[in-house]
């Protein structure tokens, strides 16, 4: 592969401002979503699949996934746009891959193409269970998005 | 356009089952998802946009509308497909259009195209509000997927 | 359904220059593609499926499918827009349906969201066909993507 | 990341039989497809951007990379699925990056995902060129999208 995006900008202290901290309402808040690593471009976020999440075949539903890769579609974007800009999730399309039952949900989100107005990311979800035999990660959905940068009134 | 899809059964009894109902948890629980139409291969789906939805921007989380889009996606499958089967989303691709800050937020899903192994389906979800002109609707977003269709064990 | 997408401007005379014409070159010449049908945010544009087009298999590659959606989704665009801006298609998501093996294959792109920056546009692709019981269609494909509008420098 | 999929079977004869090979006619034929690598879930095919595939405006139409995009999504499954099955690209979804004016257009296709009735991969696509500092490469498309897998009748 060639040369990837390279970011004019990374405010590391707005990542401090997430790093291991929950919603306090909103769907991701009700998902328990918490951001364990924030590198320009890039960022790792999950939830445990709580008993609440599970449905009563089994699983959990499909939408919790859906709405952590909307999540972190927006959220990547933030360290990496000048100060006062917001980003919304435009569009994205996601392939379930496997069902999830139990552990933990991670989506590792990554930048890969960025211009003054739109951001397209790629995004890994993996289902990650503890077994007798240490850690255990499956591909369990891949998404793929664009976000809109959005400049402050008046910029 | 030409011909649409028919579909070979339809058990209404079923749907029955599902219009005006809230699941006990999960994420549509969550939501208060409230399935109110559903006919042949087409499930009109909604929940109130609350205050415990919006997010300190003043909108709701699009990961509202992914996950009652996957929602959806599923349901609309099962008095279109013979007893004992399941469906699972398997794909979807979502466009969000506008904001939402209040109202009703409703999709409806719509099968397009049905074999014995797969389905794809439109969704449009629409923002209802209530204004002095009476009730507005304004298209929030729009899908497209696949849900797969699962024979159960011996069949 | 409520309400949908207005335009606030339709360039007639642009239409014309398209209706009926052909590329020189290009993969849509190569298709010979031709717009039959051209309204404001609606466009019907197809081919001939030429014995050139069948694979071994004895079906249409359906790459030809995908190349007239990406063609379709950025020339519904242009007389909608301002003149002087260009539209390019920027992401699209496409489901094949059925394989093609004869006939025409026509696409039918109709734009559902238009801002000054971004225009959504949902694309239905038909084989029609000749036979006995008169013109037959049937829905090969659908399409959604997103088309994004550009302002000539100096705008 | 954790582990990824892992194939069965790999026909490396089959493989050899299209490595720089083009095909007869359509549309892979008239862009000029090749194949350049060839592994287990993995594909590398590209063609050179004539001058015959670049538009009034300068570039090239972006309807070739989509064709491309549905091709590899086919032919990456062959040697992976057992003698007589065949692989149909279902759907797919891509993001055009940037313009492509010249030099070569190259496809990379990795299946991360394949149970026995579909498979899921991504497509990276880049833009080759030759420049005074050497071979420069740069990211023009991504995409991801789904292969069915049918069996021979009677299998």
């Amino acid at each position: 592969m060639g040369e990837r995006v390279t970011f004019e900008r990374f405010d590391e202290a707005w990542t401090e401002r997430v790093l291991g901290k929950r919603g306090r309402k909103g769907i991701d808040a009700y998902l328990g979503v918490e951001a364990t690593e924030f590198t320009a471009g890039r960022l790792v976020a999950g939830f445990e699949v709580t008993d609440e999440l599970i449905t009563m075949i089994g699983n959990m539903h499909g939408g919790c996934i859906s709405a952590l890769v909307d999540h972190v579609l927006g959220v990547v974007m933030y360290p990496i746009m000048p100060e006062g800009y917001w980003a919304a999730t435009t569009e994205f399309k996601i392939n379930l891959l496997a069902p999830v039952s139990g552990g933990r949900v991670e989506a590792t989100a990554q930048v890969i193409s960025m211009t003054r107005r739109l951001a397209v990311v790629r995004v890994d979800v993996e289902n990650v269970t503890r077994e007798d035999a240490g850690e255990q990660r499956r591909l369990v959905a891949v998404a793929q998005g664009t976000s809109t940068i959005v400049a402050p009134k008046g910029a």
